[in-house]
């Protein structure tokens, strides 16, 4: 990009996120008013039909990643989808883009989607909740957090109905409150129409560069450990008199058909806290909250 | 336009439509590559508001209004939005930049939602539907039909979840599918965000007049008697019968609280042909159905 900003060329990437959905030039011209405070995005087609495939069919992980590679939704070394790779880098750009300064994709933290199971899903269920891989950026009193990690939201959250293959993004701004981008974010023609508008947009700008914030200088994302979230959290049954002890508990959330466990949602804390609590106990899985 | 042109400086609009949302410049710049098949939005936030009131409150029109009123969500003289003038205006932005031809909105079919009665809002969630007010233009073989009127749409349409003043644009390209825009439609620091893009916008392009594809040649909407769609309908009980003679009816809906009546979705047809067929009988309402 700084070379381009020399030669007086453009280099543009408009297809590198959300597939055909408008987000580059959008995040680039249209919300330079605004300071963004969080970017959240389902940016990865391939988990978002797992985990909704999972929902609707109520199949474990390995089932439904066999059907997506048959389908062709999934590649056969599926590691860069489902591991949560592909959603960090493309919210590497995003966030990039939204502060004007470089963010390295491996500071981001990733998690990605193997570890959900159908028990997961069903307690998802009860709770009308769905569990869906956000890539999210927040700025929380000016340190940028920025994290890959499957996540628990209902329906009060603008990403609750983006299913199957297709990509959301969600922008907050300090003026305009929330945007919400939605569309196809893979395909070869959603993809195709966003290289070909990049092609239009350099034939309108020859011989000026058009303007972008994104400097080299680097962003260092927050360290984690601070950074804040409600965790829906699955221990043996043995154990609930210790979680009770170790977490301010929100919500007890018990289904009829799985026995021999107590689940529930914590109060809000840090990362590093939780991690510390959880040492102290034999975990069945845990998964970050946002309602 | 054409002035802007000739002295290459720029006349831009981005809050014009949606508020804070970014649509004029995406449908300009980044849907470039596709031909605009549909356009649907909700762009009225007043109306959305009203008509997300009835149905969460269960409340006849008047009295949401009135609240709207008393919260200055609507205005004293409410005419614009609840006629459906302002979404009309709106609709004719979006179709005049979509196919690139200035479109007249006093060309534009529109109804308003002062018909649509709590009865009406019991019946569509019967059919787990949402009665919103749509403005929309669609390319049929060429024929670009445009038009503002209360329809019936369930979860399956990218708008259902709209709700309370929030505005929502579906934008259908031959390449692209399906795209989604969502945000606040109104509102000072949303619309000042738009302004703002639209002045930062402006200083980037000094001396050249950014291209846009609308021409002073106007385009001309399809005469709506031959536009096919269903109809929600409902006319007293003792037309039952006749009723049955002049529609092809796809479902009956019955609501155990509504006495005296029969309720049914046509299957679907042009609007001529239904008017014909609605002189015969006594109707007590009718909404246009998309699903």
């Amino acid at each position: 990009m700084e070379i381009a900003k020399q030669k007086k060329i453009n280099f543009l990437f408009e297809a590198s996120v959300g597939g055909g959905i408008p987000i580059i030039r959008p995040l680039n011209q249209s919300l330079t008013a605004d300071e963004i405070e969080e970017i959240t995005g389902i940016l990865n087609g391939t988990t978002n039909y797992i985990l909704s495939k999972m929902k609707t069919q109520g199949s474990e992980f390995a089932t439904v990643l066999k059907e997506a590679q048959e389908l062709g939704y999934a590649e056969r070394n599926p590691e860069a989808d489902v591991e949560g790779f592909d959603a960090c880098r493309k919210i590497a750009i995003l966030t990039s883009l939204a502060y004007g300064m470089h963010v390295d994709f491996e500071q981001i933290y990733t998690e990605g989607i193997t570890k959900i199971t159908a028990e997961d899903i069903k307690y998802a269920n009860a709770l009308d909740a769905s569990i869906k891989l956000l890539a999210t950026s927040k700025n929380v009193d000016g340190k940028v957090y920025a994290m890959v990690a499957p996540k628990m939201i209902n329906d009060k959250h603008p990403l609750f109905s983006v299913n199957g293959v297709f990509n959301g993004i969600l922008v907050k701004g300090n003026l305009l409150g929330d945007v919400m981008f939605y569309g196809s974010g893979a395909g070869k023609l959603p993809t195709a129409s966003a290289v070909v508008s990049d092609v239009v947009d350099a034939t309108k700008h020859m011989g000026t560069n058009i303007m972008t914030l994104w400097s080299s200088k680097h962003l260092n994302p927050a360290d984690m450990s601070t950074y804040e979230s409600k965790f829906f959290v699955r221990v043996p049954a043995r154990e609930e008199e210790s979680a009770k002890e170790l977490f301010k508990i929100e919500k007890v959330v018990s289904i009829p058909d799985i026995d021999g466990e107590y689940a529930f949602i914590t109060e809000k804390m840090a990362e590093e806290a939780f991690e510390e609590a959880m040492k102290k106990l034999s975990i069945i899985n845990r998964i970050r909250v946002e309602f």
